[in-house]
């Protein structure tokens, strides 16, 4: 199944079931938001698939993923992860942190969650003297998981896949993370693209409970960065499981991966440009490629190998708050 | 104005306002959620004093606080500070970290929100082997605040102060922070003290953004500390500012003081354990007393000096989940 959320005025929007070619969309009967479906996921989703099933069959209208809304326009939790370990390794550099024992554990963080900003829409920033940088993710969301949930049942509990923009201030980052408290200012609201999608519509590239598929990432509408999200160390179940440790996770839970990085990042790209400054200071020892600046756009965008758009394309422009 | 929630069912409660004694309360008529008043809160500010009046003459019926929910079970944000530099040194004592500069801006990081726990209920927990504390603060709940809003402007947005424990596992602690993504396993859900009340219910004990009054604390109801809320690097005000740098809150978004303590901790106490422990590393070269097992109680409670009750007592009980 495919959802995305169009705007009704009310904070959650209006849940939409969506052709799995994108191309035509229908209130979903079945929930009025995607929260709500979340809510009541094991009884509603035979009423939705049975939705999905009559708008690829050609019902409702023209689906424009521009006038989408984020899927979950808020959630009441946004975990974030950094389980591709490329991309800890280059973040080391830029950060001038000393390299550090490889954690036995998923590394993650709470983001601010009350936001998840619209895929075609701009993203307010205060200034570009703090190092505006995207970073191109996938996500899950989870209906409710118990405390203490294992991998097993975690995974059980993971009801759909999502992409996500996680919006970065590269100056500010490194002096919050030396704190130990983790990142506020430096972790603004996400982007999120249109479309949230069940596992199952990524057939055989739904792997270990990772997105087997490249992210491809532009900066102003030229190529970034094409890196596969398989090659996350901790799979999506391992980060929910992580996350239950102590706490119950509620129904709309949204847990990232982390920016896509791949070792190969010299020939597939990046999903951040704070990667490829850990590239130049590695390879030209220093870093030459300036953060973005007001009215700079970034797209995200995944599809089959067939051609099949996965979660629609994400365009974003920064703006000035 | 004094507000409690009451429980009927839906996850938001009923709220209800509350005489300034404590014994009285009655549904609010002019909004049915402490989230719905915080979301239109100038409006229905007038009217909800009405409301207040009529209950501090008689009206409504009798309240036994031990029966409420938190004043908000579940916010979209909960931001955390560490304002208290006592706390801040003792805990490094704890947790073996380095002594560290003193940061130039607050300490602070986003917990879990969805769930803030019932202050006379239990509190889940795994396993006692991850050291199981309480930590004792105040908080202040903002209505919508805007993005970069300073601080003159934070302060105005500061519509209630309750008091919360927040929940703390100390073995997993210093292995998050070192990681610098700050806290996710060691941080489980929150309990908050049964009555949110406006800074004027203070008097001229909420001062420069800050509560200048005892926090009670007790451990198995023996007295366990008493340090004042004054003694705050940063107010109220400073934190809100800091929060909302890069992002705008949302209102019903919850900041925290961290764990009220005081210089003269000798004297006055803590408000947890680890505190204690970290005065026991001081003076005696190592930690003696142990963490919180099954069964144990923890009591808060916040009276003015002429014994007027503040946000009723928080009493949480260790069990496991």
């Amino acid at each position: 199944m495919k959802f995305a959320t169009l705007p009704n005025g009310a904070p959650d929007g209006r849940l939409h079931v969506v052709s799995r070619d994108l191309r035509r969309a229908a209130p979903a009967a079945a929930a009025e938001t995607l929260q709500a479906a979340l809510e009541n996921w094991t009884a509603l989703a035979p009423m939705l698939a049975a939705e999905y099933e009559a708008v690829n069959a050609g019902g409702g209208a023209p689906f424009d993923p521009a006038k989408a809304l984020a899927p979950l326009p808020r959630a009441w939790q946004w975990l974030d992860g950094s389980a591709f370990e490329s991309h800890g390794d280059l973040m080391d550099k830029v950060f001038g942190m000393e390299k550090k024992e490889r954690n036995p554990k998923p590394l993650m963080y709470q983001g601010v969650s009350d936001t998840f900003l619209a895929p075609a829409g701009d993203a307010p920033f205060v200034s570009t003297d703090d190092g505006i940088d995207f970073e191109g993710e996938f996500g899950i969301i989870v209906d409710s998981t118990p405390m203490h949930a294992g991998k097993t049942e975690a995974e059980k509990h993971i009801r759909l896949v999502v992409q996500i923009n996680d919006w970065s201030l590269r100056v500010l980052a490194p002096i919050e993370m030396k704190t130990g408290f983790g990142w506020v200012q430096a972790k603004p609201p996400c982007g999120m693209a249109p479309v949230a999608v069940t596992p199952d519509e990524l057939g055989a590239y739904w792997r270990d409970c990772r997105v087997d598929l490249p992210l491809n990432v532009t900066w102003n509408d030229k190529p970034f960065g094409a890196a596969n999200g398989y090659a996350m160390r901790f799979g999506f179940d391992d980060l929910v499981a992580h996350a239950a440790y102590s706490r119950a996770l509620v129904a709309g839970t949204i847990i990232g991966s982390g920016t896509v990085s791949n070792e190969t990042y010299r020939t597939v790209g990046s999903s951040c440009i704070a990667e490829r400054r850990g590239i130049e200071i590695l390879d030209q020892g220093e870093a030459r490629t300036a953060y973005m600046t007001f009215g700079d756009a970034v797209g995200m965008e995944v599809r089959l190998p067939d051609g099949t758009p996965v979660f629609g394309a994400l365009r974003q422009r920064v703006v000035k708050a």
